[in-house]
């Protein structure tokens, strides 16, 4: 296996994890910088042709994992792999983000949810996207459905 | 930071990395499985409910890095964090597959492109896509446009 290292950091307008949107209808379109390190910087070539980027990152204030938890979408509790849930066995976070535009080493990017200062391990292309039609989204989309029906605690 | 474990381990059709679709026009539809184990089975639980799982695993037949390097879907290099090489700085790959079932701590999954016996490090549900009209892919699009208009170098 293999340990860990930041290739940069991200500039985000959230300080902890309280102010981040979290839960059903939460909107991700809050604008943040990713500062990669000058020692990978080259390896940014061409990122700027993509509209999309895969950003992984480290949970790095989560502690530990736990393999039922109660997502602030739902107030039943799921496995953490149906989950985006901090509390992983392996801490690792993944966001898609709108490239904005690049400069040198500093990706500006729309959609981040990561918290001011958090490491980022790896950046790649968004490829393909799965049609709308043709994906199910479980027990998300039943919280969703009962929450039209009628009051859920939040 | 951390180091990575395996929360289970992939069956795949592919043994060594020439047999893995790549390239312009690559297919992945493989079946596969993934095989969590033991002691992160109820982490699954609920997640028979999505469509299509993120799958996060680690590349372990990968020796180092590269920042520039050359993709075999082009014949110019580009810069790792635009493409999806092996030889990354966190060597952690991501596979978008299908969820057929779920028989217990096994995931019976279609789209595989890992090889036999790799290492999973996290499974998280996919909840949105970026609709193909808005996903702009850079050097990929272009290399794709060379080989409608003439010969590309395999």
């Amino acid at each position: 296996m293999f340990t860990s290292r930041p290739i940069g950091f991200v500039s985000s307008p959230y300080k902890d994890a309280s102010q981040v949107p979290k839960g059903l209808g939460a909107r991700h379109d809050a604008d943040g910088v990713i500062t990669i390190l000058p020692e990978f910087e080259l390896g940014l070539t061409d990122i700027e042709g993509f509209s999309h980027l895969v950003v992984l990152w480290e949970f790095d204030r989560a502690q530990g994992f736990e393999l039922m938890g109660m997502p602030p979408s739902d107030n039943r509790a799921h496995g953490v792999f149906a989950t985006r849930s901090p509390r992983r066995p392996n801490p690792i976070g993944l966001t898609i983000v709108e490239l904005l535009r690049r400069d040198g080493g500093k990706l500006h990017v729309r959609g981040v949810d990561m918290l001011e200062g958090t490491p980022v391990l790896d950046i790649k292309p968004l490829l393909s996207s799965i049609p709308a039609e043709k994906l199910r989204r479980g027990w998300l989309a039943e919280a969703e459905a009962r929450r039209t029906q009628g009051p859920v605690s939040p």
